[in-house]
């Protein structure tokens, strides 16, 4: 079995997939990238930047031969694409994906699949606030994690095929359950979401502060929400709808702790709060000093 | 009238009073800078640091002669600390501050100062997550907004004035009455700091996922979170516990709001979620065309 994949096909060409080619480029990890998106606009973008080998006219022309498949796409819509190159798929090719949930995507899409393919689920833990081919960098997984979710009848050796794959793209890599994965992330990433486009959406909708109010006087904490809240909505709609389990138990959670600090608010508990804001500053140190995320006072923002 | 101010003092050393020396020595905006702060640690530090002309050895020694004194201490101990200083403070001197809640500053502050300096409320938006004399940097305010609230008994003269001082130090100024400050920074700034301390606690308290998860997989979004999170305990538990009717009113929007998407979750209503998530994205591009903050993804972070 050989340690890289000779061609690679993306299907989907948003950030994610647009940054996975830059970063194959400079790794030189794959002989050939082939793509597709549904969008025509997308996929004429993609020709002009020239990421792709070759931008495929269908998700069908673009799996055929290739020995590693990713998809790209919405979890919404991963099963019907799955279904769609089901017929097209090279035996023993490996099919992964690079959703913001497992289980889900797990259900939709392993059912589709010939059972002469490698499927092992993925999830690189790195993005930005845009999206769309333009979005692309090559560095965008470096040092980042990427979780493999192998199933029950993935091949151990294609899994580690899959994560040196990832970390020739500059991330680090790590295994675990679907289901852990599903709750890691509503902790992680899916409750802070839903929170911060609620918050922006509170604050868009008060009719006693005007919105040019919101906007100027945003640099005393709010704008870091609205980083957040500017996220692709296609894709965070699936993510929500399809983590909603996980995502809900962490809201109920939070909700819990939030009215606990607003009675101790109302109450004038101010040893509760000082204590627990305490808390959360070691929080942060942890994620610094664990190299994900900057020192530098605001991010080291420049303006 | 002159249009600076000769000598101006500091009491309180932190983030903001530091950065507002070191400002001030860029626009040569004052000929003498004194400062005072309780902690002896601060004070040695803010000699060796070299931003002020003169440490002082007690706050009634460092407002002596001031023409300008700035309250730059947490807001739980502006009233004790404008009661110390009342009886050294030069008749026809300015009083202002730095707080973030300007009615209970003005309850706290207005009774105890002579009726011969004028007293004007400011609060300047800008500041980073860390805190103490080493964290001030001479651009923290540079493009952003200082809120000025002018009290009925103040001379419409000194206000511009303290604009002009702001101006030099490279804020922009606008002025706004109490209450309405403390409703809109409750929107900004003080709901967002809950709510971001409140995620940061709730992660930190799972037992079914590991602190080292939470955060090594932080890039997902969470991280945005523990930055605001790791703001001074201190001053954001006088924040909370002097802005109260705001901050619990705009909580209490903000949990209806968070209600009705977790309905929308829970029910599977797409649609819902896909308009409420593309309307904020909107608010974003607001804060970037106004100048508040960067355009660069993941706020331009190189890590």
């Amino acid at each position: 079995m050989t340690d890289r994949y000779e061609r690679v096909a993306l299907i989907g060409l948003g950030l994610i997939a647009s940054s996975m080619a830059w970063a194959m480029r400079r790794g030189n990890v794959a002989d050939t990238i082939v793509g597709f998106a549904p969008s025509e606009e997308t996929r004429k973008v993609a020709g002009e930047l020239g990421f792709l080998d070759h931008v495929a006219a269908s998700a069908t022309e673009a799996v055929r031969d290739a020995d590693l498949v990713v998809l790209c796409v919405p979890v919404g819509v991963m099963g019907a694409v799955a279904r769609e190159i089901a017929p097209a798929l090279k035996p023993g090719a490996t099919v992964s994906d690079v959703g913001s949930v497992k289980q889900a995507v797990i259900a939709a899409v392993a059912p589709e699949l010939p059972a002469n393919v490698h499927f092992i689920p993925a999830h690189p833990l790195a993005g930005t606030e845009q999206s769309g081919p333009r979005s692309g960098f090559a560095e965008l997984f470096d040092d980042r994690w990427c979780l493999l979710v192998p199933t029950e009848r993935t091949d151990p050796g294609q899994v580690d095929r899959l994560a040196r794959f990832w970390q020739a793209l500059g991330s680090r890599t790590d295994q675990m359950t679907a289901d852990h994965h599903d709750l890691v992330l509503a902790v992680t990433s899916h409750a802070p979401h839903l929170i911060a486009y609620t918050m922006v959406g509170v604050a868009d909708d008060l009719r006693r502060v005007t919105d040019s109010e919101v906007v100027n006087y945003s640099a005393a904490g709010f704008r870091d929400f609205t980083r957040i809240a500017a996220s692709d909505p296609t894709m965070w709609r699936d993510v929500f709808l399809s983590n909603k389990d996980a995502t809900l138990e962490i809201l109920g959670r939070f909700t819990e702790e939030l009215f606990a600090l607003q009675r101790a608010i109302r109450s004038g508990d101010g040893d509760l709060l000082f204590e627990y804001f305490s808390r959360t500053r070691e929080i942060r140190r942890g994620i610094i000093d664990a190299g994900q995320d900057t020192d530098a006072p605001n991010f080291g923002r420049t303006k």
